[in-house]
């Protein structure tokens, strides 16, 4: 079967009321939906795990372990997994530290409180390098995102506090239409 | 231009790590992502906010004002978009109730405790009609969905706490592969 190029135009499906991109070769429709990222601040001792991204976007910058969630997966599961794969850390989940929105790209993080289950964790294969870091140490001048900064300030905020409400950074205020 | 029907396949993309849904007419990858439902267990003095279903699925039964978290939102704007549609209800959020998890489906639920602002609600064109339930009062039987049961024993677990960690429900163990 020869293939043709998928050419996506936005228009209303019938029976819907919010434009969604539409394939003009085929006529599928595109559902698209926020995506979840998952991760932890993970820490050992007075330490913060971080890790310094060999990929784009933002290669070369500090970032914690986190990615997106994949399907039939927990967000406490993609949390191990994303530590595994890039830091081969492993993870004892503490709490949930905080849900960060950036509307901008309808990206949501679910970002958890771990400790680290021991401090010889290594670099997988997206990150360059992997570190543990006291507060004072660490490289907030090359930090990759600003969630990363939210998430490592309620970090601060909440050590040895038993339990708390998550944090809930935004890019965007975080109220309905209809207030 | 004459469209063909959209013919999905499954195959690792070049790059690539996992199978994705391609479109053999035009070629398009699909990438599938878990998705995020927002919502909320609100509640007026002694009372909980309950809408029965005027749609499928679970038609009939009782669940939470709730839905599908819409691109560009805040998953606290959601909650308060979904009890405005369902239920004609105005909230004031006090803090992130539970994140629940339904791998089978590949959804996460963010549900959130909220205040009425006032108790006259109404129903919404998906409620068939809205109700404000003493604890002893809820249709238990009638209840559409475990995440629903789930959320109100996380509310109830939590009345009169200040600040407390998200419950955790999910349908699978919340441990990565690598445990």
């Amino acid at each position: 079967m020869t293939q043709r190029e998928p050419a996506f135009t936005r228009r209303v499906p019938p029976g819907d009321d919010r434009e969604r991109p539409i394939c003009e070769t085929c006529g599928f429709i595109h559902y698209e939906n926020p995506k979840i990222v998952v991760g932890a601040v993970a820490w050992h001792d007075t330490r913060i795990l971080l890790c310094r991204r060999a990929i784009p976007p933002r290669e070369g910058y500090w970032t914690l372990p986190a990615g997106y969630l994949e399907l039939g997966e927990t967000p406490e599961a993609g949390a191990h997994r994303e530590a595994w794969e890039e830091a081969c850390a492993r993870l004892e989940i503490e709490q949930l530290l905080g849900v960060y929105s950036i509307t901008r790209i309808s990206q949501v993080q679910l970002i958890y409180r771990a400790r680290l289950r021991a401090p010889d964790v290594a670099a997988g294969p997206e990150s360059a390098e992997v570190g543990l870091f006291t507060w004072d140490a660490i490289p907030w001048e090359t930090i990759a995102f600003p969630t990363v900064h939210w998430a490592l300030n309620d970090f601060h905020a909440t050590q040895g506090v038993g339990a708390f409400a998550p944090g809930a950074g935004a890019d965007a205020p975080a109220v309905g239409a209809e207030e």
